[in-house]
């Protein structure tokens, strides 16, 4: 498998592909329009990125020919300057418009009052009534997502190697006192640099960094961002997190550490968790289904006594965001296969001690696994 | 009508306040419950900010008594560190999970069968799918925002302070070669230390600023901030823009101005805004339709031969956000009440010249409206 990083946009070749792949299985599924509405899916299918709010972007694919993209007139140059492929644009005013003139009823003069139309899981009831066909839901391009492309393994290639010099950045910086306001400003500053480096126009609208940590007060529960002054401190467990979506394509790499010493309590729950990530990067291949892997994991942490110590899965889906579909879950039945991309991350968290926790990010490949973060993880070498 | 400045968190009077109205109009509505998912909809009623991802939050709002609140396990112990006012967690370990533990099996459980279900107009398709009873499309959260109570009025009123100030330092540190990076950072640090000066233990995950600027060859494509090199240049019009959620609450100042000079061609245009903007102070007053108050600006615009320069309306609605409704907008035939919020900044568009737009945040008030963002805005005082 070719690991070489990429840095440039998209050709158009790539988004042609895209949508060609994404036709194909609209045919298999009998469908005469798809309708897009959730922002990474369209970013997917245009390099163009919008955020929801009430002027609505939605994207029209067509069994065969070119999608239609219904935007607010307001945003038409800012598409023409960042839209890839071939793409049909359709304006509308203002929302809301006088009647007639709303985004809605561009919407439904597109697909007309027949056929089958796919939609998302995540499709709006406004959208879903501007639909006059029969409407199936269906997550064809979440589905193909999974499935990265050499372009785009490229791009994360990359991406794994800003974070992993961010992290290794942010571990050669601590120090008891360190805010996380520091922390967060220089592996930004560090990854921004970059990317610009690569690419003068990366698109910040593309773009959303996430680089934080927690000190052992808070690292057992691991979505508490709520104190602007957290600092590091003499112990830990700390959890440092680069979780990173840079100019289109996302990254994780986690780290548990600790300043000077390891706490007594410590060091049992960082061993085990040692032991279930090693345990899902030897899981992870082609062929074996990511509940397989996630409930192995469970019953690991659970033979060690730690069952009442979990909050989370063993990873999650990596691409166009940070944060995505497939999952190394026990509710998801999907089977790996060669070109998806995870994290992986099994934690276990302890009120009163803390949280211990690794990311990577990964590629399956037709023999196994490939890391696309790298740093060292063992206890010795994350005492600092 | 009082306009002393607040900070603190809301009192669990103010929200059981919010939840009493949004009941008594599912009543007049005949709804046995309110599913909300919109994570601005849920701030409302919680004090708890959430961001859309794969592991949804959804809140249950029965005819009478304390809400449900259906959130992953992971994130427990963050909820209850925000949420304010009574509520009931219902967790679900993880997305997906295997059969019966899902988000939506906690849902369907909890709404049951039958009755009439209000959801909003941008409920997603997989929540409307675990909704076995009547399912009712109403804003009602939506319209209540709309009516700013006197807390809130008074957190606008400091969020308007705030950003009045920011926007003053950025037109005094104006500079030929400024760059975007570095307005956008002086902005931001001084409305962050505002912010935790007034309290320590702001949320991060309801605060959003964008305090960038335009140079002339970009602000006649208004939402265009993809040149993370875009410095201001002798000249204009430069468009600076402080759009701010700050700790839960938004406000939004805009100014236009020149460096040095101000080109020939850019002061009819700057005037001809002028007037519309008065035009807009003037006319905003309770009774009078929103939909007139965009109708007699856009015929001002028209009047002048600018209506080709128009790109959107002539104000939106302010409250937990800093964009939402109402909207003086030609298609919102809703009537202007008093303790309503706008911003006033009706737009022309020139390629090749650039845009002029100011943009102050008001309060509808019995008599007229009243100011929450303060500044110059003369072709003088904006020629720097």
């Amino acid at each position: 498998m070719e690991l070489t990083p990429i840095h440039h946009p998209p050709h158009p070749e790539e988004m042609a592909g895209r949508l060609s792949r994404l036709q194909a299985e609209m045919a298999t599924q009998g469908l005469d329009w798809y309708v897009s509405f959730q922002p990474d899916n369209i970013y997917y299918l245009t390099n163009f990125a919008n955020f929801v709010h009430e002027r609505p972007f939605v994207l029209l694919i067509p069994a065969s020919g070119i999608p239609v993209f219904v935007v607010p007139k307001l945003e038409i140059p800012h598409v023409e300057s960042r839209a890839i492929g071939a793409l049909t644009l359709l304006d509308y005013f203002e929302f809301p418009a006088p009647e007639g003139g709303n985004w809605f009823d561009r919407v439904a003069e597109v697909l007309g009052q027949t056929g089958r139309v796919g939609v998302e899981s995540v499709c709006q009831l406004q959208i879903l009534e501007a639909i006059k066909g029969a409407r199936v839901r269906t997550d064809i391009i979440d589905d193909l997502r999974m499935m990265k492309t050499p372009y785009e393994v490229g791009r994360m290639v990359r991406a794994g190697q800003i974070a992993s010099a961010a992290m290794a950045d942010m571990l050669a910086t601590t120090v008891p006192g360190r805010s996380l306001g520091e922390v967060t400003a220089a592996a930004n500053r560090l990854i921004y640099a970059a990317m610009v480096a690569d690419n003068p126009s990366i698109n910040p609208q593309a773009t959303k960094l996430t680089s934080v940590f927690h000190p052992a007060q808070y690292s057992h529960d691991p979505h508490n961002f709520g104190d602007l002054d957290m600092r590091m401190q003499e112990g830990g467990p700390h959890v440092g997190i680069i979780n990173a979506v840079m100019d289109g394509y996302g990254t994780e790499i986690e780290r548990t550490f600790f300043l000077g010493h390891v706490p007594e309590a410590a060091r049992r729950p960082y061993d085990v968790m040692m032991q279930a990530r090693a345990l899902v990067f030897e899981l992870v291949k082609p062929g074996v289904s990511m509940s397989e892997v996630d409930a192995e994991v469970n019953a690991l942490f659970r033979a060690a006594g730690y069952g009442q110590n979990l909050l989370h899965r063993a990873g999650h889906g990596m691409g166009v965001t940070a944060h995505e579909a497939p999952f190394l879950a026990e509710g998801d039945r999907r089977i790996l296969k060669a070109g998806m991309s995870f994290t992986v991350e099994p934690g276990i968290y302890f009120p009163g001690v803390g949280g211990f926790r690794h990311s990577d990010t990964i590629l399956v490949t037709d023999s196994g696994n490939i890391r696309l973060t790298e740093g060292p993880d063992s206890l010795e070498a994350m005492t600092l």
